[in-house]
């Protein structure tokens, strides 16, 4: 059947649950049923949502329980705007006391409307011809207030431990060196770092500007080099970046930030679930990459919910495999928990892990690669620390963790 | 001084705020600070954070606190989409922990970049040549799966007892009977209505589509004869808002729908709470009208929420006033309450009040009419009732709400 399923997590009377139900799945796509006359009934039918579950999960007092509602809007009733699923499943909906979206299906009829990643893990790969390992990515650590030049050697401190990709701090909207001057100067640092090591490092440059121009954007930065982009999707708006993913004369992968997801996901009974939102919709927005919490860092993200999220992005179906990269507080230390939990797909994310290593970033970068190679080789970290300086440096600061 | 100040109730141990509160406003500007060489913490001193004020509430256990935290970030860091603005204030801590942004202090210099709402209050009374007293407002019940004549003769219907306004039900996204058609045949239906009775009523469309083709769709739909535009903003985006309520060509009001919103204001915790986000972001953006739920009706808002909302939206400084229209659950018995409390220049909007009416929805518009002349002419509604039948079986269905 054609149905987008929503369900919700929320706090009612018992006694109230089906008339509550009834009222979703009727006012919130026929507006009215029991008033309409017999024939407008029939030809609305199509268009009517249903009950598909009313579960109780436990009572909280002698007459309220928490309860999970699942509700069939027939996919009729929407366009392949985001903004209409959204409206129409938790639109009116998120007002009306403790409730939360905790899950939606998508059949396949209605993501056929949406094209995905138009690179994800293998597109990614094959542009930086890595495919047998976790990527590594540094933050920029301090971009505003810096000079073109300061920038640029930034970019090469960090990229010369041999990091695979860099990204702008997701807070840089500030022009005074312009996205295009950075491309330009961070390609040409790639290019020269790339004779000394055999590697290039990408950059992931912030997309920024005035929504209506970010197409034209986009495309200017990568007629100037630009090899990923780095984008504010809960900011700008997820379908700003669907269309923006789905444009044919952008061929560059897109890295979802989750700045301001927490917003809409961190509470426990209102919102949205982190799995829906930065997994189920970040695909639907067609990320190649989805920047997440880690469940093991600074910022955590619960560790069943970081599960669940992970089995989104790489749940089967008509779209490409999204990469994860778990963020916030990463060190080397923390690299064999982190290809336990999400294999080899994985981008390795580091900001402070990178540039408050002790003897800078340079040796933050290899300090990681050492840790990964550990890894791959069955070798323990300690073990590996005996002879390869940056990694006991790391360690010595930082320690191991452990799941 | 040009910063903005945002400030956050947190749960933190009492110990932690102040290292947090520095960790904000460097972290979420300039990125770090004692590690720069001194030539560059010069040169990047105006662009860095600062602690404006740390306030502890209340103690929670021997540890933890209830705080409050207000942080000045410099607005050169910022461009003028608000996507800049949220990614910065509340980009990375939205996802820390138990963290609400409570409040928003914009100085003029910042403001100046918006334009706020185009006509507000004062534009809108103009443009339906009403001054006196408060609007009312009526939506459509069922919209989806209804032809053409289906929706003309429902229009005709709500519109016949005299509302100033009929808007979209905001999930209306389904386009066989496109907004184009819908805009045409309505503005035929209200000048044959304004021929009747005098008055002609406004219809509010869903502006919907891909989010690159809105503006032309404002466009064609304003060649149409559009009246008032309905926006789903916090689906969309603020700044898609922002920039369509901006662009000189189109001239048309724009009334803010506030689904969704309650997926970031509804959690008392988490999240962003109403006023900002209904209120100041509201106007950023520049609507003209907000709709959201009033604290006395079947989806609530509490009421110091609420009546700091208003506040916002009516607060001097560069913009123009933005109606209000507090929603859901309104019925006539209630507008003795809505006038005392928001004055006369509000929107009295009304689905089930109106369509529910006993005699019909044209019998339901009159019933508001009736009960708003009471008011302004201080008789109590029961005593109006007397010689004002649609009033009186108002008053039999839902009876009066005293605040």
């Amino acid at each position: 059947m054609n149905d987008v399923i929503a369900r919700y997590a929320l706090t009612d009377r018992a006694e109230n649950l089906s008339a509550r139900a009834e009222g979703i799945a009727v006012g919130l796509t026929v507006g009215s049923w029991t008033d309409l006359p017999r024939a407008t009934q029939e030809r609305v039918e199509p268009f009517r949502g249903r009950i598909e579950e009313i579960r109780t999960v436990e009572a909280i007092d002698g007459h309220r329980v928490r309860a999970e509602i699942a509700i069939r809007y027939p996919m009729i009733n929407l366009t392949d705007q985001i903004a209409a699923l959204l409206t129409t499943v938790f639109g009116k909906l998120s007002m009306d006391g403790e409730i939360r979206l905790v899950d939606l299906t998508l059949p396949s009829a209605y993501l056929a409307q949406f094209q995905g990643a138009k690179f994800g893990v293998r597109g990614l790969r094959d542009r930086l011809s890595v495919y047998d390992r976790p990527l590594v990515m540094s933050i920029f650590k301090t971009c505003v207030g810096q000079t073109l030049d300061e920038l640029g050697m930034h970019f090469r401190e960090q990229a010369l431990g041999g990091v695979d990709l860099i990204k702008d701090d997701e807070i840089f909207f500030h022009e005074a060196v312009p996205p295009y001057v950075r491309v330009k100067r961070y390609r040409e640092e790639g290019l020269r770092i790339e004779q000394e090591t055999g590697r290039r490092p990408r950059y992931a440059v912030n997309l920024t500007g005035p929504v209506f121009e970010l197409k034209e954007r986009a495309k200017r930065l990568q007629e100037a080099g630009a090899d990923l982009f780095l984008f504010n999707v809960f900011t700008y708006g997820l379908d700003v970046m669907r269309e923006l993913t789905s444009d044919r004369d952008i061929q560059i992968p897109f890295m979802a930030h989750p700045a301001f997801a927490g917003a809409l996901y961190a509470s426990e009974r209102h919102g949205i679930a982190a799995h829906v939102l930065l997994g189920d919709l970040l695909r639907m927005a067609g990320a190649d990459i989805a920047i997440f919490p880690s469940p093991f860092g600074s910022v955590k993200l619960h560790r069943k919910e970081s599960a669940e999220l992970i089995a989104r992005l790489r749940a089967p179906g008509p779209f490409a495999k999204v990469m994860p990269a778990p963020s916030a507080g990463i060190h080397p230390g923390m690299v064999p928990l982190l290809m336990e939990t999400y294999g080899k797909d994985v981008i390795v994310n580091a900001g402070g892990g990178i540039h408050g290593h002790p003897a800078g970033a340079t040796a933050g970068g290899k300090a990681f690669y050492q840790a990964i190679e550990a890894v791959l080789r069955g070798v323990p970290l300690s073990e590996a620390a005996a002879s390869h300086e940056e990694l006991s440096d790391a360690l010595a600061k930082w320690g191991e963790v452990r799941g």
